[in-house]
């Protein structure tokens, strides 16, 4: 499968090398069409850059940016999202106290993205995992959430072979779950000597 | 410490035979005498049971009960927890359709709990663990929300001595979070071939 990859820091790094691994065509878009190139050729044969402007036409497109930055694309491609998957990645978390989230009351990240691109089917997934942990080759718990159950069904089928284990949690709705576990999980990094790498797990 | 548990069910096992091997002092009160007794005599020497009209005076008493009982527990003792530490660990599922929580919009079971019994120091914990798990000697997460700073240091204790893992995750506004997480890792139990014996883990 193609898939686009919208952004060029540790979490799309992350994410693209377990989908180059799993045998799937990579894009890189990002506005610095360098940034773009670099990480592709990190990525390697099976993984291209382009300038921001000019992706379009893949049918999954990750937003591996910050909750303002995802929000925004959404608003701008609202129109060439129509019909596509859009995988929400981001954590809308209170970064000066760790304590909160910056979303309205009862909304999610995922639900403004989602009404800011109604035609696009939107999944939230990878937002408990961290890039530096994406970066190795273990295996990773992956909570997918998002209101079309096919949608659910190809990220968990991506996840399934970039040797990650996709855990289906429902409907859309439960995305602000998602959101509000990550927040902790970000929270307790020094209390629990995590640096970063911790993986929220349901643990066998 | 000694430590009240209210219940004789399987969180009140898992718990109590955790609390024991810690070296705590457990009493076991329950409706039926009976019920209390034969958990004490599991749990061994450091364990006794008593019906639950006569129980009073632990200082940190655990609810090991469903939602509603644990909220009419509250409801009814509410004088005599006054200044206590009730440790909440219920989960307010709806357990038709494992997937919504039966709490009014924007409020927690603690949240319930606490404003049913106002003058008792309320902590969640021991809401993500499942009680097949608790009865093993495998270390696990607990994690710990509450209001009050003190009372979560005392769990966190009791939890460290009970070979546990706590998680100071900060006030009740996050227990919400903590039922809502809980309520999807029941809800894929199938999915994940868990068999109720799953541990939420931030894994190192």
């Amino acid at each position: 499968m193609e898939v686009l990859i919208v952004g060029a820091g540790g979490m799309a790094r992350g994410i693209g090398l377990r989908l180059v691994r799993g045998g799937h065509q990579v894009r890189i878009a990002h506005r610095e069409p360098d940034k773009a190139a670099d990480l592709a050729a990190e990525l390697g044969d099976n993984a291209s850059g382009e300038p921001l402007d000019s992706a379009a036409g893949a049918q999954v497109v990750i937003l591996a940016l910050p909750y303002e930055g995802s929000k925004e694309i959404a608003e701008v491609w609202a129109d060439r999202l129509a019909g596509k998957i859009i995988v929400d990645i981001s954590n809308p978390v209170d970064y000066e106290t760790f304590d909160r989230l910056v979303t309205p009351p009862g909304k999610s990240a995922t639900d403004e993205i989602a009404e800011a691109a109604p035609g696009a089917k939107v999944v939230k997934a990878f937002n408990t995992t961290f890039a530096s942990r994406l970066a190795t080759t273990g295996k990773l718990d992956v909570f997918i959430a998002g209101d079309d159950g096919d949608a659910r069904k190809q990220i968990a089928s991506l996840c399934t072979d970039a040797d990650l284990r996709p855990i289906d949690v429902g409907g859309r709705k439960h995305a602000a779950t998602l959101e509000a576990m990550q927040l902790l999980h970000m929270k307790v990094q020094g209390e629990i000597n995590g640096n970063w790498s911790t993986a929220l797990t349901f643990a066998p």
